[in-house]
Protein backbone atom coordinates (compact mmCIF):
# COMPACT_ATOMS: atom_id res chain seq x y z
CA UNK A 1 0.00 0.00 0.00
CA UNK A 2 2.95 2.63 -0.15
CA UNK A 3 3.15 2.98 -3.41
CA UNK A 4 -0.44 5.07 -3.73
CA UNK A 5 0.46 4.28 -7.36
CA UNK A 6 -0.55 1.28 -7.26
CA UNK A 7 -4.12 1.77 -5.76
CA UNK A 8 -6.95 1.01 -7.44
CA UNK A 9 -9.79 3.91 -7.35
CA UNK A 10 -13.40 3.98 -7.71
CA UNK A 11 -14.84 7.87 -8.90
CA UNK A 12 -18.02 8.54 -7.96
CA UNK A 13 -19.81 11.27 -10.27
CA UNK A 14 -22.06 12.01 -12.97
CA UNK A 15 -19.65 12.75 -15.34
CA UNK A 16 -21.80 13.47 -18.83
CA UNK A 17 -24.06 16.51 -18.20
CA UNK A 18 -27.61 15.50 -19.22
CA UNK A 19 -29.42 16.73 -22.40
CA UNK A 20 -30.30 20.66 -22.01
CA UNK A 21 -28.41 20.47 -18.16
CA UNK A 22 -27.76 23.99 -16.45
CA UNK A 23 -24.64 25.77 -16.39
CA UNK A 24 -23.57 24.36 -12.94
CA UNK A 25 -24.33 20.73 -14.04
CA UNK A 26 -22.04 21.39 -17.19
CA UNK A 27 -19.26 23.20 -14.83
CA UNK A 28 -19.83 20.44 -12.52
CA UNK A 29 -19.04 17.35 -15.36
CA UNK A 30 -15.93 19.54 -16.80
CA UNK A 31 -14.16 19.43 -13.29
CA UNK A 32 -15.14 15.70 -12.86
CA UNK A 33 -13.44 15.18 -16.59
CA UNK A 34 -10.49 17.50 -15.07
CA UNK A 35 -10.51 15.10 -12.13
CA UNK A 36 -10.34 11.85 -14.01
CA UNK A 37 -7.29 13.37 -16.38
CA UNK A 38 -5.75 14.66 -12.93
CA UNK A 39 -5.67 10.95 -12.23
CA UNK A 40 -4.76 9.36 -14.76
CA UNK A 41 -2.04 11.92 -15.74
CA UNK A 42 -0.34 10.85 -12.02
CA UNK A 43 -0.73 7.28 -12.78
CA UNK A 44 -3.40 6.15 -10.77
CA UNK A 45 -5.30 3.30 -12.16
CA UNK A 46 -8.87 4.36 -12.23
CA UNK A 47 -11.18 1.00 -12.40
CA UNK A 48 -14.35 2.82 -12.71
CA UNK A 49 -16.78 6.24 -12.61
CA UNK A 50 -19.86 5.99 -11.35
CA UNK A 51 -22.89 7.28 -10.74
CA UNK A 52 -24.21 7.51 -7.48
CA UNK A 53 -26.75 4.81 -7.90
CA UNK A 54 -28.75 2.74 -5.68
CA UNK A 55 -26.49 -0.31 -6.73
CA UNK A 56 -23.58 1.03 -5.41
CA UNK A 57 -22.53 -0.85 -2.27
CA UNK A 58 -23.08 -4.17 -4.92
CA UNK A 59 -20.87 -2.19 -7.33
CA UNK A 60 -18.21 -1.15 -4.45
CA UNK A 61 -18.35 -4.63 -3.69
CA UNK A 62 -17.42 -5.81 -6.24
CA UNK A 63 -14.72 -3.56 -7.74
CA UNK A 64 -13.27 -3.40 -4.12
CA UNK A 65 -11.39 -0.23 -4.89
CA UNK A 66 -8.43 0.91 -2.33
CA UNK A 67 -9.72 4.67 -2.48
CA UNK A 68 -13.40 6.16 -3.46
CA UNK A 69 -13.42 9.51 -4.77
CA UNK A 70 -16.44 11.46 -4.54
CA UNK A 71 -17.05 14.22 -6.89
CA UNK A 72 -20.34 15.16 -6.43
CA UNK A 73 -21.65 18.28 -4.90
CA UNK A 74 -24.79 17.18 -3.60
CA UNK A 75 -24.96 15.41 0.18
CA UNK A 76 -27.47 12.52 -1.15
CA UNK A 77 -24.26 11.22 -3.27
CA UNK A 78 -21.66 11.31 -0.33
CA UNK A 79 -24.39 9.55 1.92
CA UNK A 80 -24.66 6.80 -0.19
CA UNK A 81 -20.95 6.48 -0.76
CA UNK A 82 -20.57 6.61 3.17
CA UNK A 83 -23.47 3.89 3.63
CA UNK A 84 -21.96 1.59 0.40
CA UNK A 85 -18.80 1.57 2.81
CA UNK A 86 -20.38 1.30 6.43
CA UNK A 87 -19.34 -2.21 6.69
CA UNK A 88 -16.02 -1.94 4.74
CA UNK A 89 -14.08 0.84 5.60
CA UNK A 90 -12.30 2.65 2.64
CA UNK A 91 -10.78 5.83 2.11
CA UNK A 92 -13.10 8.26 1.01
CA UNK A 93 -11.75 11.70 -0.74
CA UNK A 94 -14.54 14.22 -0.94
CA UNK A 95 -13.96 17.12 -3.63
CA UNK A 96 -16.79 20.02 -3.38
CA UNK A 97 -17.05 23.53 -3.67
CA UNK A 98 -19.41 23.90 -0.69
CA UNK A 99 -17.47 25.93 2.16
CA UNK A 100 -19.98 24.83 4.87
CA UNK A 101 -18.21 23.48 8.29
CA UNK A 102 -21.30 21.90 9.65
CA UNK A 103 -21.17 19.56 6.74
CA UNK A 104 -17.54 19.50 6.40
CA UNK A 105 -17.60 18.18 10.05
CA UNK A 106 -20.74 15.56 9.54
CA UNK A 107 -18.58 14.63 6.50
CA UNK A 108 -15.67 13.44 8.66
CA UNK A 109 -17.75 12.24 10.96
CA UNK A 110 -18.99 9.65 8.67
CA UNK A 111 -15.48 8.78 7.64
CA UNK A 112 -14.50 10.89 5.26
CA UNK A 113 -10.53 11.16 5.34
CA UNK A 114 -9.94 14.05 2.68
CA UNK A 115 -12.11 16.70 2.26
CA UNK A 116 -10.86 19.42 -0.58
CA UNK A 117 -12.98 22.44 -0.55
CA UNK A 118 -10.71 24.55 -3.49
CA UNK A 119 -10.22 21.91 -6.85
CA UNK A 120 -7.44 19.89 -7.55
CA UNK A 121 -4.48 21.16 -9.55
CA UNK A 122 -2.66 18.27 -11.18
CA UNK A 123 0.26 18.83 -8.97
CA UNK A 124 -1.40 17.93 -5.81
CA UNK A 125 -3.20 15.17 -6.28
CA UNK A 126 -0.40 12.58 -5.18
CA UNK A 127 -0.15 14.83 -2.12
CA UNK A 128 -3.68 14.76 -1.19
CA UNK A 129 -4.14 11.12 -2.06
CA UNK A 130 -1.18 10.32 0.37
CA UNK A 131 -2.27 12.43 2.98
CA UNK A 132 -6.07 10.77 2.60
CA UNK A 133 -4.59 7.79 2.92
CA UNK A 134 -2.10 8.36 6.07
CA UNK A 135 -5.64 9.85 7.46
CA UNK A 136 -7.67 7.13 6.97
CA UNK A 137 -5.19 4.47 8.75
CA UNK A 138 -4.55 6.91 11.70
CA UNK A 139 -8.72 7.30 11.59
CA UNK A 140 -9.56 3.56 11.51
CA UNK A 141 -6.80 2.99 14.37
CA UNK A 142 -8.97 5.28 16.20
CA UNK A 143 -12.13 4.12 15.78
CA UNK A 144 -11.44 0.31 15.95
CA UNK A 145 -9.58 1.24 19.23
CA UNK A 146 -12.73 2.72 20.49
CA UNK A 147 -14.94 -0.10 19.17
CA UNK A 148 -13.12 -2.49 20.77
CA UNK A 149 -12.87 -0.87 24.50
CA UNK A 150 -17.03 -0.40 24.05
CA UNK A 151 -17.11 -4.05 23.43
CA UNK A 152 -14.71 -4.90 26.40
CA UNK A 153 -17.02 -2.83 28.41
CA UNK A 154 -19.96 -3.98 27.56
CA UNK A 155 -19.14 -7.56 28.01
CA UNK A 156 -17.33 -6.64 31.44
CA UNK A 157 -20.83 -5.38 32.52
CA UNK A 158 -22.73 -9.02 31.65
CA UNK A 159 -19.78 -10.93 32.75
CA UNK A 160 -20.22 -9.01 35.96
CA UNK A 161 -23.74 -9.46 36.56
CA UNK A 162 -23.59 -13.28 35.83
CA UNK A 163 -20.94 -13.69 38.05
CA UNK A 164 -22.47 -11.82 41.02
CA UNK A 165 -25.54 -13.42 40.08
CA UNK A 166 -23.94 -17.08 40.63
CA UNK A 167 -22.23 -15.34 43.93
CA UNK A 168 -25.41 -14.86 45.63
CA UNK A 169 -26.99 -18.13 44.53
CA UNK A 170 -24.03 -20.19 46.12
CA UNK A 171 -22.55 -18.09 48.42
CA UNK A 172 -19.13 -18.62 46.87
CA UNK A 173 -16.80 -16.14 46.34
CA UNK A 174 -15.44 -14.20 43.21
CA UNK A 175 -13.04 -16.27 42.28
CA UNK A 176 -15.18 -19.16 41.88
CA UNK A 177 -18.25 -18.00 40.42
CA UNK A 178 -15.43 -16.75 37.87
CA UNK A 179 -14.17 -20.48 37.53
CA UNK A 180 -17.47 -21.89 37.44
CA UNK A 181 -18.29 -19.10 34.50
CA UNK A 182 -14.85 -19.67 32.87
CA UNK A 183 -15.54 -23.91 33.11
CA UNK A 184 -19.04 -23.56 31.18
CA UNK A 185 -17.71 -21.34 28.48
CA UNK A 186 -15.42 -24.37 27.86
CA UNK A 187 -17.57 -26.74 27.82
CA UNK A 188 -19.85 -24.93 25.47
CA UNK A 189 -16.83 -23.53 23.54
CA UNK A 190 -18.01 -19.95 23.50
CA UNK A 191 -16.81 -16.56 25.11
CA UNK A 192 -17.18 -15.77 28.44
CA UNK A 193 -19.73 -12.70 27.60
CA UNK A 194 -21.42 -15.24 25.72
CA UNK A 195 -22.20 -17.63 28.49
CA UNK A 196 -22.54 -14.87 30.86
CA UNK A 197 -25.77 -13.50 28.64
CA UNK A 198 -27.04 -16.73 28.41
CA UNK A 199 -27.45 -17.14 32.46
CA UNK A 200 -28.29 -13.86 32.39
CA UNK A 201 -30.91 -14.55 29.91
CA UNK A 202 -32.55 -17.52 31.32
CA UNK A 203 -32.03 -16.27 35.27
CA UNK A 204 -34.50 -12.88 33.72
CA UNK A 205 -36.65 -15.99 32.67
CA UNK A 206 -36.85 -17.38 36.00
CA UNK A 207 -37.27 -15.06 37.81
CA UNK B 1 -16.02 29.74 16.35
CA UNK B 2 -18.08 29.83 12.70
CA UNK B 3 -16.16 32.78 11.36
CA UNK B 4 -12.81 31.23 11.01
CA UNK B 5 -11.42 34.73 10.37
CA UNK B 6 -11.64 35.92 14.22
CA UNK B 7 -8.93 33.31 14.68
CA UNK B 8 -6.40 33.80 16.46
CA UNK B 9 -3.44 32.11 15.09
CA UNK B 10 0.36 31.11 15.86
CA UNK B 11 2.73 30.66 13.32
CA UNK B 12 5.68 28.32 14.51
CA UNK B 13 8.58 28.69 12.18
CA UNK B 14 12.59 31.02 11.87
CA UNK B 15 11.19 33.84 9.98
CA UNK B 16 14.43 34.79 9.38
CA UNK B 17 17.01 32.86 7.99
CA UNK B 18 20.56 33.33 9.87
CA UNK B 19 23.20 35.19 8.28
CA UNK B 20 25.11 32.52 5.90
CA UNK B 21 21.95 30.34 5.63
CA UNK B 22 22.00 28.22 2.82
CA UNK B 23 19.72 28.26 -0.22
CA UNK B 24 17.18 25.95 1.39
CA UNK B 25 17.11 27.84 4.83
CA UNK B 26 16.33 31.28 2.72
CA UNK B 27 13.66 29.50 0.46
CA UNK B 28 12.04 28.24 3.88
CA UNK B 29 12.15 31.42 5.34
CA UNK B 30 10.80 33.15 1.55
CA UNK B 31 7.51 30.58 1.71
CA UNK B 32 7.41 31.46 5.57
CA UNK B 33 7.06 35.01 4.65
CA UNK B 34 4.84 34.38 1.72
CA UNK B 35 2.34 32.30 3.97
CA UNK B 36 2.15 34.86 6.37
CA UNK B 37 1.19 37.42 3.93
CA UNK B 38 -1.41 34.75 3.07
CA UNK B 39 -2.83 34.97 6.44
CA UNK B 40 -2.77 38.56 6.49
CA UNK B 41 -4.46 39.00 3.15
CA UNK B 42 -6.72 36.90 4.39
CA UNK B 43 -8.03 38.48 7.36
CA UNK B 44 -6.75 36.57 9.84
CA UNK B 45 -5.21 37.64 13.38
CA UNK B 46 -1.43 36.14 13.79
CA UNK B 47 -0.85 36.84 17.56
CA UNK B 48 3.00 35.75 17.39
CA UNK B 49 4.94 33.97 14.89
CA UNK B 50 7.53 31.73 17.16
CA UNK B 51 10.69 29.44 16.67
CA UNK B 52 10.41 26.09 17.97
CA UNK B 53 12.30 27.12 21.05
CA UNK B 54 12.13 25.74 24.16
CA UNK B 55 9.96 27.63 25.88
CA UNK B 56 7.13 27.04 23.30
CA UNK B 57 4.70 25.36 26.11
CA UNK B 58 4.70 28.64 28.07
CA UNK B 59 4.17 31.13 25.17
CA UNK B 60 1.29 28.73 24.39
CA UNK B 61 -0.64 29.14 26.83
CA UNK B 62 0.02 32.64 27.48
CA UNK B 63 -1.05 33.71 23.76
CA UNK B 64 -4.03 30.96 23.62
CA UNK B 65 -4.03 31.05 20.28
CA UNK B 66 -6.97 29.31 18.38
CA UNK B 67 -4.65 27.68 16.08
CA UNK B 68 -0.97 26.85 15.56
CA UNK B 69 0.67 26.56 11.92
CA UNK B 70 3.54 24.70 11.81
CA UNK B 71 5.68 25.58 8.98
CA UNK B 72 9.08 24.31 10.35
CA UNK B 73 10.56 21.02 7.85
CA UNK B 74 12.01 19.88 11.41
CA UNK B 75 10.30 16.94 12.81
CA UNK B 76 11.83 18.33 16.17
CA UNK B 77 9.68 21.63 15.36
CA UNK B 78 6.53 19.49 14.76
CA UNK B 79 7.31 17.34 17.73
CA UNK B 80 7.57 20.37 20.44
CA UNK B 81 4.43 21.74 19.31
CA UNK B 82 2.65 18.30 20.02
CA UNK B 83 4.65 18.25 23.41
CA UNK B 84 3.19 21.80 24.21
CA UNK B 85 -0.47 21.49 23.41
CA UNK B 86 -0.91 17.45 24.73
CA UNK B 87 -2.84 18.89 27.98
CA UNK B 88 -4.37 21.63 26.13
CA UNK B 89 -5.59 20.20 22.27
CA UNK B 90 -5.50 22.84 19.44
CA UNK B 91 -5.71 22.50 16.37
CA UNK B 92 -2.37 22.07 14.51
CA UNK B 93 -1.83 22.55 10.55
CA UNK B 94 1.46 21.40 9.33
CA UNK B 95 2.97 22.76 6.64
CA UNK B 96 5.82 20.81 4.86
CA UNK B 97 8.04 19.60 1.39
CA UNK B 98 8.17 16.09 3.39
CA UNK B 99 5.83 13.50 1.31
CA UNK B 100 6.67 10.60 3.92
CA UNK B 101 3.81 8.41 4.21
CA UNK B 102 5.17 7.62 8.12
CA UNK B 103 5.70 10.53 9.04
CA UNK B 104 2.18 11.82 7.69
CA UNK B 105 0.36 9.33 9.95
CA UNK B 106 2.76 9.84 13.34
CA UNK B 107 1.62 13.23 12.98
CA UNK B 108 -1.89 12.70 12.90
CA UNK B 109 -1.74 10.30 15.60
CA UNK B 110 -0.14 12.55 17.52
CA UNK B 111 -3.05 14.76 16.93
CA UNK B 112 -2.24 17.18 13.96
CA UNK B 113 -5.54 18.23 12.33
CA UNK B 114 -4.08 19.05 8.58
CA UNK B 115 -1.28 17.98 6.87
CA UNK B 116 -0.76 20.31 3.90
CA UNK B 117 2.17 18.78 1.45
CA UNK B 118 2.22 21.20 -1.85
CA UNK B 119 2.13 24.86 -0.15
CA UNK B 120 -0.56 26.94 0.10
CA UNK B 121 -1.96 29.03 -2.55
CA UNK B 122 -3.17 32.21 -0.94
CA UNK B 123 -6.96 31.20 -2.44
CA UNK B 124 -6.51 28.06 -0.34
CA UNK B 125 -5.99 29.31 2.70
CA UNK B 126 -9.52 29.83 4.23
CA UNK B 127 -11.16 26.59 2.99
CA UNK B 128 -7.55 24.65 4.76
CA UNK B 129 -8.00 26.46 7.78
CA UNK B 130 -11.87 25.70 7.36
CA UNK B 131 -11.42 22.18 6.76
CA UNK B 132 -8.64 21.46 9.29
CA UNK B 133 -10.89 23.01 12.35
CA UNK B 134 -13.66 20.47 11.34
CA UNK B 135 -11.13 17.76 11.38
CA UNK B 136 -9.91 19.18 14.88
CA UNK B 137 -13.37 18.56 16.36
CA UNK B 138 -14.26 15.47 14.69
CA UNK B 139 -11.00 14.18 15.98
CA UNK B 140 -11.21 15.60 19.74
CA UNK B 141 -15.00 14.39 19.81
CA UNK B 142 -13.86 10.26 18.91
CA UNK B 143 -10.11 10.77 21.53
CA UNK B 144 -12.59 12.13 24.04
CA UNK B 145 -14.98 9.33 23.53
CA UNK B 146 -12.00 6.62 23.49
CA UNK B 147 -10.34 8.44 26.74
CA UNK B 148 -14.14 8.17 28.69
CA UNK B 149 -14.77 4.87 27.55
CA UNK B 150 -11.59 3.51 28.86
CA UNK B 151 -11.81 5.37 32.11
CA UNK B 152 -15.16 3.73 32.82
CA UNK B 153 -13.72 0.17 31.88
CA UNK B 154 -10.95 0.80 34.26
CA UNK B 155 -12.97 2.28 37.20
CA UNK B 156 -15.60 -0.48 36.47
CA UNK B 157 -12.86 -3.00 36.89
CA UNK B 158 -12.02 -1.37 39.95
CA UNK B 159 -15.94 -0.93 41.45
CA UNK B 160 -16.01 -4.96 40.45
CA UNK B 161 -13.34 -5.80 42.40
CA UNK B 162 -14.32 -4.12 45.57
CA UNK B 163 -17.57 -5.06 45.02
CA UNK B 164 -16.59 -8.85 44.79
CA UNK B 165 -14.27 -8.68 47.69
CA UNK B 166 -17.14 -7.25 49.77
CA UNK B 167 -19.28 -9.73 48.72
CA UNK B 168 -16.78 -12.29 50.20
CA UNK B 169 -16.17 -10.93 53.28
CA UNK B 170 -19.43 -10.25 54.34
CA UNK B 171 -21.19 -13.30 52.19
CA UNK B 172 -23.49 -10.36 50.89
CA UNK B 173 -25.63 -10.14 47.92
CA UNK B 174 -24.33 -7.73 44.61
CA UNK B 175 -27.04 -5.45 45.44
CA UNK B 176 -25.98 -5.01 48.99
CA UNK B 177 -22.32 -4.71 48.47
CA UNK B 178 -23.11 -2.09 46.13
CA UNK B 179 -25.29 -0.12 48.59
CA UNK B 180 -22.48 -0.27 51.06
CA UNK B 181 -19.56 1.33 48.54
CA UNK B 182 -22.07 3.87 47.79
CA UNK B 183 -23.30 4.77 50.31
CA UNK B 184 -19.33 5.14 51.85
CA UNK B 185 -18.78 6.78 48.92
CA UNK B 186 -21.81 9.32 49.90
CA UNK B 187 -20.28 9.64 53.46
CA UNK B 188 -16.74 10.18 51.95
CA UNK B 189 -18.40 12.62 49.17
CA UNK B 190 -15.99 10.79 46.76
CA UNK B 191 -16.81 8.89 43.25
CA UNK B 192 -17.69 5.07 43.86
CA UNK B 193 -14.52 4.17 41.95
CA UNK B 194 -12.18 6.59 44.33
CA UNK B 195 -14.19 4.21 47.17
CA UNK B 196 -13.67 1.47 45.65
CA UNK B 197 -9.72 1.70 44.61
CA UNK B 198 -9.24 3.04 48.31
CA UNK B 199 -10.44 0.20 49.52
CA UNK B 200 -8.84 -2.20 47.66
CA UNK B 201 -5.80 -0.63 48.13
CA UNK B 202 -6.56 -1.40 52.04
CA UNK B 203 -7.66 -5.24 51.57
CA UNK B 204 -3.98 -5.54 49.35
CA UNK B 205 -1.87 -4.27 52.59
CA UNK B 206 -4.17 -6.53 54.83
CA UNK B 207 -3.87 -9.59 53.36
Amino acid sequence: MNDSKQLKIVVINSLVAPEGADQAAQLQAERARALRIGLLENGYNILAALPPDADLAEQIAQLQPDVIIVDEQSDAALKKVVDATVNAPRPIVCFTQDKDRQKMQAAMEAGVSAYVVEGLSAERVMAVMDVALARFEVDQKLRNELSETKLKLAERKVIERAKGLLMERHHCTEDEAYKRLRRLAMDKNLKLSEVAQRMLDVADLLL
